[in-house]
């Protein structure tokens, strides 16, 4: 019953295949090899058009290097009160953008709404020498609540970015399962609704460490020196691209995610029939949240071994974080829900 | 013919075994893993002391964290003109320690010579507001000119570094070799000759990428946090873990630094052999430095396939840089030592 | 009818007197001088204590380095949403961290709520390597909207700071302001009441540039060099410490608060008492602000040439800043208050 | 008999008429007042050309932010191994770039000479993301050598510095004396040569807090919000442009640097008279470096009270540093000659 995170998964099959094929590559040092070049190409077919990817080995660096790549010191860049970059990478953004400042917004199930962006804009729209200067909005696809991002959504608030001056920069971390939930095409969610940057990761989607900062605008000046100055050029660059790759040719990437957010979904579907058990945001990706009547429940659930981390964004009686992944088993669903079902007295 | 770089080299064969093994592996992640537990100890077995390793993906991640945990803003990092640190990270080392200012020493054969290093800390020992503070002295084991320091060259800049209060530093991106050539104890060219803290690194010696920054005396506090915020903190440990372990556990690691260091001397040995060749350092680790007579030999030698890079660091007639690794073999010694005789109508 | 800032006045008679005084004046650069001396030790009678001074040119640098001396990279401070270091500093605190992070606490009238304050450090209090670590508390007295923290509400705030390992720094950029409405001595205002360290300053009540860095509780290793570094000490630091000196030695400093408080009293007083105008936070200070029924009284009170800012922390019809100063005179009160009453037709 | 720093004088007599003169001057805050206007007036006429001009209160200041306009993170910024940015600002130059990195050239007399500048950029020429990205060249006019640029070597700096796509800065700390000893008008050592940027300063030559950046090719975007966010925009800007004007407005900016010249080309004159006492390096403004055979004679000028510094970058018998100001008198050459003498036995 393992639903910490996504990320305390082991690597998909096609992975281990393909790091087996590489065994003894040797090719052209720092991301001149044939394997990138070839995840290069995948990754123009997926979003279907042409972009600058570059690879690195986590979803902070790819985060913070996209968010450097725009905004520097003196710039602001606005987000989610509960975004991942404002509150889970250790000040990875402001370092990574010598000193930017991320505004938090709030807004309901993990979603920046359009009009309260334009409403914390107003002040630094005016371009004085005493406020910093708003160069960038992000957001999470799905979110940290698990929720996903309509098209029309993304273009709401791409519209007051770009009005602005301002790029859109997308967390990507789970965009697999946010493309397996809408049943869009990844360019639908991403840079036809306005996008500008993204992090595309497959780390949480059965890669062992592999993530994306791709650039569907032209890339920054010097963003290739910035990765290599962020220790994130790999020499032997193919261990990444062979990761990508391997879930990109075969659409295993989609397949892992849509088996995920299934497990999410029938989790979330079976908990909400249990008495006392409230879902409280809507279930689109692989995340659910649940709340329980005490903090009794909680210690129970753990004491008979299921993981899971409790929500720090909700007052009140407690609120799961359930985490499903590639490698969730229907049989760890049940065992769960019926862990619930007892505990609760149901 | 690859002499270019060890980095261009692709994974021994034990380090496919470790991630095999690993393949379906679900653990804790953030380094909370077994795999990197046992790392840890394994570290400690080798260089026979308690220490602090935390492991990242490159060299470059290694270096400069390593240099950040000491060096902060208004410092100074004493280090040669032709180190890694100084020439080849992009102003990584700037970057992580918020910008401390690199000093660079001259120094034979790549090595620091520790009276050069007294009279550079001359004006910057009073601690003046005017000047930036020393902090830390960075040496290269082996160094990009492929010398390897004895203990007791390490013990006297470690005698003025200490006498300061300035702490040493060695990158061991290429450590193995080091070892290999002195046969001495990891202990003996480290720690015990005065250094504070390295880089360890195996991804030039057979790995992937796997890379550690070791602490002997205590871990400088918020170094656990300042990795995370590099974006050096993989969810999924245990990838960098397995490779190290792959290495350390049955001695790999060792053979396969001393294979390199065997290629190098042998290169280096049939080449000086031959007229016109000239050897322009000790040949100690995998590293040959020789000049040519000029440079309608190095395009010839180019053009028949070699690969190698040609020195910025020589004045005059060109100086080739040849690497060996683990995976170079006789038979491409042996073409390039003939190719070399032919070229130069010997 | 000048009411835009207290910034934009002249010098008080005694700082001109005082510069006459040092017309000629040769002494020892860089803060060495007798000037200085002196200056430190009418601060530590100021506030009955020994103290740290560091004397420096702006406001934005006394905060900004204050703030730099306790929280650097991967740090958090948490500060009032409306704060000047938060809106008002283009990033200066966010650049002397090398990266900090300021979280903006939600509050009445200008002040923080130590409940509120206890609530947002929670998540981070526990020390995971995947959040910033919480550093400081910075509060502002009297604070952006014109309000006084009581020695009971300060201490309240510093309980928690405190107890949480924070420290508890203080924006005095119109101190005297306060310490002239509150009729306390300084310490009980301060570091009586848990104030870690503070900026003190004197650019705002008659002095033409002269702010300074208190450190009640030892000052932090470094400062003295960071302040170097950030362009700060001033080669002939006698000019800063002369014009604190000649506030601070006969009381003048004190008085002239006095007069700005007294004249934003008045002006509060007379213009709430003008249907259609309400005032919106208590007058402590020297600033009022005050509701006006629509965008045409504005626009008809600068057509008249009154000077002042709209507040943008407002929704709903026009809040007008009213600054007073040193400079303020009566009539110029009279003068705003007619026009006030004849724009709104009463 | 100070001969310590410029930096130890007073103010010059127009310069507290200046100041009593906007004594009860009220203006618009942050630059935007009358006499900045002035200022910028006035230096344009100087300098024969439109340019920006940005007004601060220190010489670490006017360097580290203009160095900072042009060089970020990742960058480097070629420099003499003695000058003021390279040694003598406690990391300033790195702080305000983000971790830019100098790369210290040798050169006599504190010169850089072209064709050392050319081999230094070599290797950084090719663009490789191994390597930081040369952006900047700094010299220094009158060098920290007491040494003047001729137009002719500036512009073949300059021409270097262009060809490779790199600005070319000028520290001009003492520009004045610089002036005053070429007999050209500013703008022939100074843009028609080349430079693009330039620090100016009045605080050695009779101000008591007066820098100025100038921009002579246009001003890099986002710099006014750069100057805010070091702390370097004064609310009550008048303070400095105050001083600058007074010595502009009259020519006196000129005659003050020439007096110090003259006290120091009297200075080196007789004392180069003296047996035992050998000048190293051409006066060609107010310093004046002088070898004197052994340590006692330093000390014995001391004991007698002649103050000064001994330089740190000269091998053998202590070198003395002599540098005159505006208020330098000539008696205080006279008695110090005398001393010299008398200490020697001469």
């Amino acid at each position: 019953m393992r639903f910490r995170s996504d990320n305390a998964s082991g690597m998909a099959p096609c992975v281990l295949d393909a790091l087996t094929a590489i065994a003894d590559r040797a090719d052209s040092p720092y991301g001149a090899d044939t394997e990138t070049a070839r995840c290069r190409e995948l990754l123009a077919e997926l979003f279907e058009r042409d972009l600058h990817a570059f690879l690195v080995a986590t979803g902070t660096a790819a985060n913070a290097l996209a968010l450097g790549s725009v905004a520097g010191p003196g710039t602001a860049i606005f987000c989610h009160e509960h975004s991942h970059i404002n509150v889970d990478e250790a000040g990875a953004p402001e370092f990574f953008t010598n000193g930017a400042k991320l505004i938090a917004l709030a807004g309901e199930n993990g979603k920046i709404d359009a009009a309260a962006l334009e409403r914390a804009l107003q002040p630094l729209a005016r371009g004085s020498v005493h406020q910093v200067e708003p160069k960038l909005v992000s957001i999470t696809q799905p979110t940290e609540w698990g929720t996903c991002y309509a098209p029309e959504e993304i273009g709401r608030i791409a519209a007051v970015a770009h009005r602005h001056g301002l790029s859109l920069h997308m967390d990507g971390a789970r965009f697999a399962n946010a493309v397996a939930h809408s049943g869009c095409p990844p360019a639908a969610i991403s840079w036809r609704a306005g996008v500008d940057l993204m992090s595309f990761g497959a780390t949480k989607n059965g890669a062992l460490a592999a993530e994306a900062v791709l650039f569907f605008n032209g890339c920054p000046p010097g963003f290739a020196r910035a990765r290599k100055r962020a220790g994130q050029l790999l020499s032997k660059g193919w261990l990444i691209a062979a990761q990508l790759n391997a879930g990109i040719e075969d659409g295993d990437w989609l397949r892992l995610a849509a088996h995920a957010n299934h497990m999410a979904g029938s989790l979330a579907r079976r908990l909400s029939g249990i008495p006392g058990v409230a879902l409280i945001a809507p279930v689109e990706a692989n995340l659910v949240f649940v709340r329980l009547p005490g903090e009794e429940a909680v210690a129970a659930l753990r004491a008979a071994g299921a993981q899971f981390l409790v929500s720090e964004w909700t007052q009140g009686t407690p609120v799961l974080r359930l985490v499903t992944s590639h490698a969730t088993r229907t049989d760890e669903v049940d065992s769960f829900v019926e862990l619930v079902s007892a505990t609760l007295g149901a």
